[in-house]
């Protein structure tokens, strides 16, 4: 048997879900842990995707979505009949279940709904109205929530109900007033420790909680200050309306640094992953693409106010991509170290004066260093002193533009509620290549004289 | 009063360091919370910075110091004299400590590591030599062990003891053979429940463990999996050696998005802080940009060549940059894609051949479509079509070469173990900058008599 006869993970899964064999199935995907299985299930064809998820059961197929960026689960969920997806959603934890299907075109999304059970979709109708990185879109809604006036002995008996039935370690519970609103967190110990008659209230401590349009950042700082693995989260009159934990938080920073990056480079409208319909891959990086292409032509049409210079001096053209494209570099540079001070927190909206101020100095050292070492080359591949200092002086006033706005266009972006990782590097680029044509041309104009020879 | 009078964050910081007020200083930063405090911290001149940090308690001051960065952090600790900034290190967690130190000039560690605790030297040491993202740099040393012979009861007596001095409720404690092997988790409930006499061999639950050398998404596996909060860690001898957490993992992972994202961007050698002295940052930006312009310089060399053609069609000067920057926003699609799979696992650095016929077919749908929009706009300017098909074929021919190098040229560097991060873009920009070139000007070339009018 040759090496290439091996069979590969996805093969196996699809046999497996060939044959309908949930039990074997399952202990394959135990077998090579979630992020391989992901991957395998990414590797199939839509319909031996569909086999393998109607052919686990519905926990097994909620267990192996939970693992998949949300885009790509509801991608996944759609192709499925709306009631096998409302079973599979149903075993899903209520965040994860809002994040699938605000992802879902809503009329898939609908169908779904109608299938889950009731008290589930009211959940998560609830859940879905909120942006993704506040603590309401965040927050799950599983959490055992027992009235002031219970009885300590009752709840003691529904604790221990709920834990023969594998209730979580890691799940809180919270003291109400009986309309709803948040007391405090139920000390667990106290409870144990009082009368079986007494009122909940004896035994609440308070608990701090936030509100349900709390930013991510300003979690991230409530969890770091106050060490809690959860808080509860209450709406606008104080009702107790889910719990936050703090992983999820982290895990939401992480994949907002992420998405940044690919927003970056062009990649948006969802993370994009390459067994996505290629029509649907194209299309989208097309969409940014076609911006670029009509940004690039404006930029690039300052070359040709300047035809008779070029044809004067043809070596020109040669330096032409090199200024706009180190100016680009050097103002992407200031671009990434702003947008990761604002999603730090060390630098806000409206600090462009001092963080003008900071990138101009490092525009001047870079712009001077990299003017000297281009106007250098130039000189010695034409033997012209003055062709070095219309292209060095040029990269190095440019570099300093495009290293100070750099800095500075997050900033503005920001301030103007435009998503700065998307939108900063081709409108820093397409100023900073317009200029810089416009600088080795017009240098260029006024030196000609020196330049033709 | 005007508004520009408010006294800003970091001055109150100086004036409370500037008397030495440490309770006052406390109670700030306690009241702006971690965040702002760093962002205060950063403001602050070298001289003053170091006041705050030796006006607060050792604790206090490594409370503040482990919410920055470790690459900012071991800069403001290498101001210090080395006691106090070893005072600072003793209060700090292990693995904290150990990423601080290594992050600084070694003579400096050396000093520091002199001063402090001899167990907390040691500690450190042990942790210095593992990369920062495999378990044996994520673990901490903190951690609770009892020997299996040991009895019940002074184990009570010796938790009892902890919990009374605040022993953190996440500490974890575990069973060791007498020398030194891991033998399980002890169970609090079985152990309160033995004994006094019994030995701990006999309250022991097997537990599951990670070698030192495990990475980073294996370890993310590994807690997606079983769900626990954290994990013993052996060496190759069966030692344990310490414990890593998963919240540290979920963070290292949000670190190496973020990290990925500045080092395509040029930013290497640490996360850049505006607040880091000028000349730092603008060398190691250049660093990244002098190798830039070499390769721009060679990249754009191609054009040399065709001076010729050049100066009989000035107009081809025009959409020389606009083919090189849109094929390179193109590939850089593709690059991103890649890195993110690589990181997710999703791909793995041996399927080359895979994505390249995954990236072909977007690059042959996107080159078309941009192919013909830059000829159509080519022969709308000068009413020439065959400089439409000229600029229009080129474009389309190098987005095609762009996407599918773009997608590949990761993979191939993480075989070659280099970081694809930093050197993709370069590499597949200069690429296909001179294919594009070269595209443009050979075509033209050879259809010089149909465009020279």
């Amino acid at each position: 048997m040759e090496a290439s006869e091996v069979v590969q993970p996805w093969e196996q899964l699809e046999a497996l879900a060939a044959t309908r064999n949930r039990r074997g199935l399952e202990a394959f995907l135990e077998k090579i842990g979630p992020s391989e299985a992901f991957r395998a299930l990414l590797r199939l064809e839509p319909d031996a995707r569909e086999r393998v998820l109607t052919t686990l059961s519905p926990e097994g197929a909620a267990d192996l979505i939970e693992e998949i960026p949300d885009e790509h689960a509801a991608d996944l969920i759609e192709e499925l009949p709306a009631s096998d997806a409302a079973s599979i959603l149903n075993e899903m934890e209520s965040d994860d279940q809002a994040d699938v299907l605000a992802s879902m075109h809503p009329e898939d999304a609908e169908a779904i709904l109608a299938h889950m059970a009731p008290e589930e979709a009211a959940d998560v109708r609830r859940l879905m109205p909120y942006a993704r990185d506040v603590a309401g879109g965040l927050m799950v809604t599983e959490y055992l929530a027992y009235p002031e006036n219970a009885a300590v002995g009752s709840v003691i008996d529904d604790l221990s109900r709920r834990a023969e039935e594998g209730l979580s370690p890691e799940t809180h519970a919270y003291v109400v007033s009986p309309a709803g609103r948040l007391v405090g967190r139920l000390d667990l110990r106290s409870l144990v420790l009082s009368r079986r008659q007494a009122q909940l209230a004896a035994v609440v401590r308070p608990a701090p909680y936030v509100a349900a349009d709390m930013a991510l950042e300003d979690l991230e700082d409530f969890f770091e200050r106050t060490e809690q693995p959860s808080v509860p989260v209450v709406d606008a009159h104080q009702m107790l309306i889910g719990v936050v934990y703090q992983e999820d938080v982290t895990e939401a920073l992480s994949e907002r640094a992420e998405q940044d990056y690919l927003k970056t480079q062009g990649i948006v409208g969802g993370d994009e992953i390459r067994t996505l319909p290629l029509l649907v891959r194209a299309r989208r990086r097309l969409s940014w693409l076609s911006v670029n292409i009509v940004l690039n032509i404006i930029a690039a049409s300052v070359i040709a106010l300047y035809e008779d210079t070029l044809s004067a001096v043809i070596a020109l053209a040669v330096f032409l991509p090199i200024v706009s494209d180190m100016s680009g570099c050097s103002g992407n540079q200031a671009v990434a170290v702003s947008i990761r001070e604002l999603s730090l927190g060390i630098v806000k909206p409206f600090e462009v004066l001092r963080v003008w101020l900071q990138e101009i100095k490092v525009g001047v050292i870079n712009g001077v260093v990299l003017g000297v070492l281009l106007g250098l080359a130039a000189q010695l591949w034409k033997g012209n002193p003055w062709l070095g200092l219309v292209v060095g002086g040029a990269l190095a006033v440019n570099t300093m533009v495009a290293v100070s706005l750099g800095g500075v266009v997050p900033l503005v972006l920001k301030r103007l509620r435009f998503d700065p990782a998307a939108s900063s590097g081709p409108i820093l680029t397409t100023v900073t290549d317009m200029f810089g044509f416009f600088l080795v041309l017009s240098f260029a104009t006024l030196l000609l004289p020196r330049l033709a020879v």
